[in-house]
């Protein structure tokens, strides 16, 4: 068994999430909001699904400095020390450097889960045995662990991973090295991943132990972590977040996949299933929500249906709303803007935010 | 031509207009809104047809006490003390009683137009020449004119005077004596009157001078008339409110038409045609709003649609509103309170306010 004193999560936070707009804005996008209606949002349930794995002073966040407070709102457990805030958006590889280097100087033995900070997981109690699995896993050795979904459909939306089903892991049966990681692919490509059993959802989950992440960086992003490296004598300092300010909008703008995981040799995916979903689009969102027996996701406490099928309204607590005759529709509404459109027309919702 | 000093003009101001909920609410209701996004409320729009005819000064508006603070923030030009308030609602009678025998208590030689405040008239031009003709009439002697509204279409929605178009007055040929008043008909019904000349909208829009009218009221309703009469002496006096809080509610309940209107000998109809409506329902508003290519109406600053054809759509100003693929529907909200529903269904709104 992993220690669980030296088990870390690290949440990416930093989203700007406009697929949900208008409930989803740049003031707060989709991570803190309780998108579902079950009073938690998704980076308070995020925090929820590791209780019992991870020790709530060693869960770090990293997010825009914009939203530094929302963030210690929501997550009043998190030490204000762990919520590291990054001055501009430099994609995933920075952000992890960053927390891996910080993490590595206070606790050398780290071991790491790095999450997204908006994705839904239904199997809790599953979930936090394939987590600690991996953990046991990656503190044993050199290894970076993601975490593969078995596919249900053949969805798009996803990016996959090709396992070498042929040869588990000694260590882990459940384990096996990764071939390939694909990009999104077309529905008749998705079509032909999930015939085939070694073919898996990319959940971006990683798990790895600090110095894995530390020693990856230097050999595939080794400018990337020099500066990282170099600030070691000032993190937990009063210093930190004005030399961070300095250092970090001169890293590269690229992500961990392109940085390290592609790259790197001891890639691992431990293929999962609980209940995982990216929550990508509003057509996901009403797959996952309770319905009534219309078929309508409702988020909202005062929300009166009549003559409506298959609609996904998603209102803020006060207001009421009496809706009449819609057919597969979102109605959602947030402070002073209403969005009604069809749910298949859902891909144009980020032009008319920008518009 | 009659002397505009002594024109007065009543403004019947206290409904609660339940149909254009959300828009019109029991706070704010139908006729302090700016219903066709013109930038004038109803009241105001009212009262502006009026200019030329009535003095400001002779503009009186009795509404609810609960409105009193809107009228005059709406209605700056009306004095503070022509805006009379009902303790409670009563219906028309008690409200012309009192405000008939307020302005008599002034100006024994008031000739009125009585209005309601929730109205609209397209042709402004015509509307002052029809007044004032009507004005003209009722100063030189004992006659309650009705004005009627050249009917357009078998509208079960309003009321109708049947006129006896054989003898026109000696005094002006386009005055009738009334035959009978006509409530609301059904469609058949409807039919029938329109296809006969005879049959006019009844607007609700009554001219009589002063003296008519307290003399219709002592013979038609004594018990209201004794209330008022009895007034006299403070009217204008700082007791007044307080006597009316105390007598008002001594009131029959009844409506002018009831009480006086079908009851009297001296009843008269000027047919007139100044693009008048009653907007009682959504669907007659659409009819009269300003729409775009596709049939659409919409009131608000920042209302982007796609996809969308032939709906109403009423927003406050500060409001984002995106719609897609909507057809013959209303959006409507206000303050806390969102409304979505299809034009045909719109007989439900009052249910659903209520709910």
């Amino acid at each position: 068994m992993a220690s669980r004193g030296h088990n870390h999560l690290v949440i990416m936070a930093g989203g700007v999430g406009s697929r949900f707009w208008p409930m989803s804005t740049p003031e707060c996008p989709k991570q803190f909001i309780d998108v579902l209606g079950t009073g938690r949002t998704f980076i308070q349930m995020t925090v929820d699904r590791f209780r019992g794995v991870v020790e709530p002073e060693n869960v770090w966040v990293v997010t825009s400095q914009r939203y530094a407070d929302i963030v210690r709102q929501q997550l009043p457990e998190v030490p204000a020390s762990n919520v590291l805030l990054e001055p501009c958006r430099r994609n995933t590889a920075p952000c992890i450097a960053y927390v891996a280097w910080r993490i590595k100087s206070m606790d050398p033995k780290a071991n790491l889960v790095v999450a997204p900070s908006d994705h839904i997981v239904t199997d809790r109690e599953e979930f936090r045995r394939v987590v600690t699995d991996a953990l046991d896993f990656t503190q044993q050795g050199d290894a970076i662990v993601t975490l593969g979904m078995k596919p249900t459909r053949p969805e798009t939306g996803y990016g996959y991973i090709q396992a070498d089903l042929s040869s588990p892991s000694l260590r882990n049966k459940s384990v096996f090295r990764v071939d390939s990681f694909k990009e999104k692919p077309d529905l008749k490509l998705a079509q032909q991943y999930i015939r085939r059993k070694e073919y898996f959802w990319n959940s971006g989950i990683f798990v790895w132990n600090v110095n894995t992440i530390v020693n990856s960086l230097r050999i595939y992003a080794p400018e990337i972590s020099e500066i990282f490296e170099k600030l070691l004598p000032i993190y937990g300092t009063p210093q930190e977040q004005e030399r961070i300010n300095v250092e970090f909008p001169k890293c590269k703008n690229i992500s961990i996949d392109y940085a390290i995981l592609e790259k790197a040799d001891e890639i691992f995916v431990m293929p999962a299933d609980f209940g995982w979903s990216d929550l990508g689009t509003w057509g996901s969102l009403i797959t996952l929500a309770n319905k009534d027996a219309q078929g309508n996701a409702v988020v909202g406490q005062n929300v009166s249906l009549y003559d409506t099928n298959g609609c996904m309204v998603h209102t803020t607590e006060e207001r009421r709303v009496v809706i009449q005759g819609l057919k597969n529709c979102i109605v959602a509404e947030k402070d002073n803007t209403l969005l009604i459109c069809q749910l298949s027309e859902e891909q144009r919702i980020k032009d008319w935010m920008e518009a």
